[in-house]
């Protein structure tokens, strides 16, 4: 399944994918995709409805609604940092041993392409592509990595977006610089691990006013997401709905010489192979 | 007004603090002390009806149940580090120019007499007594330090318990030692603004197995609980009932020479004048 919620921000009605231009609606059968929604095993109770109101239900054009974040906002953002090879290098740091933790204010989760706003004395806006996984279950203390898939109910495309002076020079811990309000554009879709043939082998891409500046796989990452999710899983609970951002691959702008960083009016334009594509304009706060 | 909740964990009841012993059930007038509560102005709301049920309601004890975290799991809690001059020098670290902030997991949030577990594979267990806030209304942007009181919804004790190995061992950012489950015991009881007469000068101390180990006071915090607010605003949007962790004063276990940690059995009682005591056994993680 490809889930999705379309409607107002706060608004949002379930729905799923039906083709790439329409989806079916699922207000009637669910509340939101949120933690109850996965606690209670939502994911297989709807897909006989999914697979049948997509065969045979009314299907509604997607460009004629706004579409948000394929989730509810959730208890908590995790993002791995430095997790791809190359992307440690271009930032000047060394590769981590083992997986570098920081959060996001849960409320900065939008639509994938809803405007990014530039924060006030914001001077060093970024980006960021990264695969993200939807946490399908309450999870602690996994024994192995290969326990971690019946924790994942799901892929998406994020962008980590981040504000590298709030992050690196304002004193102390990154999240500073990652929890600015609309900083995590989510979806279009939640794509559910069966339509997924192999998530260590994802092409990721980002352009910014049509000029290709990341360009990755996942398989270059340094830590797979069955092993983040059994690692973070000894720190601390996830729960049912959480949202895990598993790093970028190399091309922020923090990353050029001289840095690039994007300006009011910059459109930005990302992907991940098989789970859609996101589209932002930067626009100011007020 | 001193709020709490009472009953089994996942299953509070919302209620007012009548006597030091005594408390009165609200739970016909209120949901619950959440983000809903708090948007909707409920503690202006419920103001004359707990009032009168003090004077003249049914009163019930408190030694016959639970205490829980005053406030429903909020959307986010925020801590400042190093924020009391003496707590820095005691880590060895430069006294911070501008806050440091960073998370711990919103489940982390347990009672006040509840247990604290030791995460498997910790080894230096620590607690950091602390003056917490909770958020009042969605904030964002304030102009000044001064505009800050109208987003407080009130005071209360909150142990920031951390895991120095997980935090400042394993790479990188301080959240990876500050989530585990039962980490932010909290309360008893919230208390409203009005209550406290001077926010800036309040004693907090924390015993470990009868020894006084912190001692400390509010008026040598570095950044006050206004300017505090005003701060986190100009980086992330503030939802109703955040709970925000203003930083610890000196006598942690990793500022003693040799270094103390908590070990299974140990006790630690802990409290700010005004907002109540805590008391919680360490216990090993089942």
């Amino acid at each position: 399944m490809k889930l999705l919620r379309v409607g107002p921000a706060g608004a949002e009605r379930p729905a799923a994918l039906a083709t790439p231009d329409e989806y079916v609606d699922l207000a009637d059968i669910v509340d939101d995709f949120d933690e109850s929604f996965f606690a209670s095993g939502g994911i297989q109770r709807i897909k006989p409805i999914v697979e049948d109101r997509i065969e045979s239900g009314e299907r509604r054009r997607l460009e004629e609604v706004r579409v948000g974040a394929p989730i509810a906002r959730p208890h908590q953002i995790i993002c791995v940092g430095l997790n791809y090879r190359d992307h440690a290098a271009e930032t000047g740091q060394p590769v981590p041993h083992e997986p570098i933790l920081f959060t996001k204010s849960p409320n900065t989760l939008v639509g994938p392409y809803d405007d990014v706003r530039i924060p006030r004395d914001s001077s060093k806006l970024d980006w960021e592509v990264e695969l993200g996984i939807v946490v399908g279950r309450r999870t602690r203390y996994l024994s192995a990595p290969n326990e971690a898939g019946a924790s994942i109910a799901g892929w998406l495309v994020v962008n980590d977006v981040s504000e590298r002076s709030f992050q690196l020079d304002r004193g102390g811990q990154w999240m500073k610089g990652k929890s600015s309000e609309t900083f995590n554009p989510a979806g279009p879709v939640l794509v559910t691990p069966d339509e997924v043939e192999d998530v260590g082998n994802l092409g990721l891409w980002l352009d910014v006013n049509g000029v290709r500046r990341q360009n990755g796989s996942t398989s270059t990452m340094i830590f797979d997401p069955y092993f983040i999710v059994y690692y973070i899983s000894q720190f601390m609970v996830l729960e049912p709905g959480d949202l895990i951002n598993t790093g970028t691959p190399p091309g922020v702008g923090m990353g050029h010489t001289p840095a690039v960083w994007l300006q009011e009016g910059d459109v930005v334009e990302l992907g991940v192979d098989g789970l859609g594509t996101q589209r932002q304009t930067i626009v100011r706060c007020v």
